[in-house]
């Protein structure tokens, strides 16, 4: 089952910038060649469900390991049974309808 | 790794009322012993890391066997190294607070 | 246009402790009369657009005025145009569907 | 207050594609002069509170007019009192960790 899912891992941490532990999560997906494009508010995402699931998972354990006692997702996602939707699909969709 | 979470399914479907579905939802987490509390707007779970994750998955077959072709989540949830919370002591935590 | 809320806010702060902040917040609703309800994972709230939008502000507003430097916030929200819905009704819903 | 959001609309409609109807939305915030960009799971935004909450009210109210009888929004969003960031400031400063 393949999922869309946007993906914005906040850690707790001591400071206000999160952004190397947001850099770290990118790492981890990149290094899984998991299909990825980076927003000014999350991480889109395209995949197979257990390798995108796993690929959360090992961005929990990493910020952990940063340091962060608590590590929260905040997840939007989808499953589509009628066709196969890429990411890059869903915003020609909307821009084909802007003109 | 534990894991709190808030899910909310939804299901792409004709009509208006989804309420069948969050139904067929919460049987899945109930059948599955996956510890869980309906609120109005999602449903808090508390369990493993995996248990909980399998849970979102049959969730989301779930849906599309009922018929809906595209079926989103909307997930917040939050792993802690620092202590082992439960849905009740966040809850019993505020409260005090507002004494 | 009444709206049914889902509100989460998150301050970020020193320390790993959220509950005063969100305590905080819980009264800010109370203060208004804006009817609500805190679960283990957000606030589900119930009223008229403008007014739980304000409220929404002054929460912020007063994570600010708390110590907290970056305030987010994480919302599900819902407007219907066919039938007057409350957060009951929602729950009520469901659970007669599990029978 | 400036205040940075990714906003996902979700009208409840018949039929699968909802590419239209964020494509009315993001009319409405163009035609506001609100700074946005689209991505493939919601539209990340900048811009003064008011003016912001303003037009997520008017694209409730176009998802109606429309034809949508349940329109959900999903929403993450910030203040700042520390520093002023934009959203391309947010990119940048995670692509320069990634380097």
């Amino acid at each position: 089952m393949k999922i869309l899912m946007d993906l914005c891992v906040v850690p707790q941490v001591e400071g206000v910038s999160l952004s190397p532990y947001v850099a770290a999560c990118q790492k981890i997906l990149d290094a899984r060649g998991i299909k990825n494009t980076l927003h000014a508010y999350g991480t889109n995402i395209e995949g197979e469900w257990e390798d995108v699931m796993a690929a959360v998972k090992a961005c929990h354990e990493e910020m952990h390991k940063l340091g962060s006692p608590r590590v929260s997702s905040f997840i939007k996602m989808a499953t589509r049974t009628d066709k196969d939707q890429s990411l890059e699909d869903k915003v020609a969709s909307v821009e084909a309808k802007m003109r």
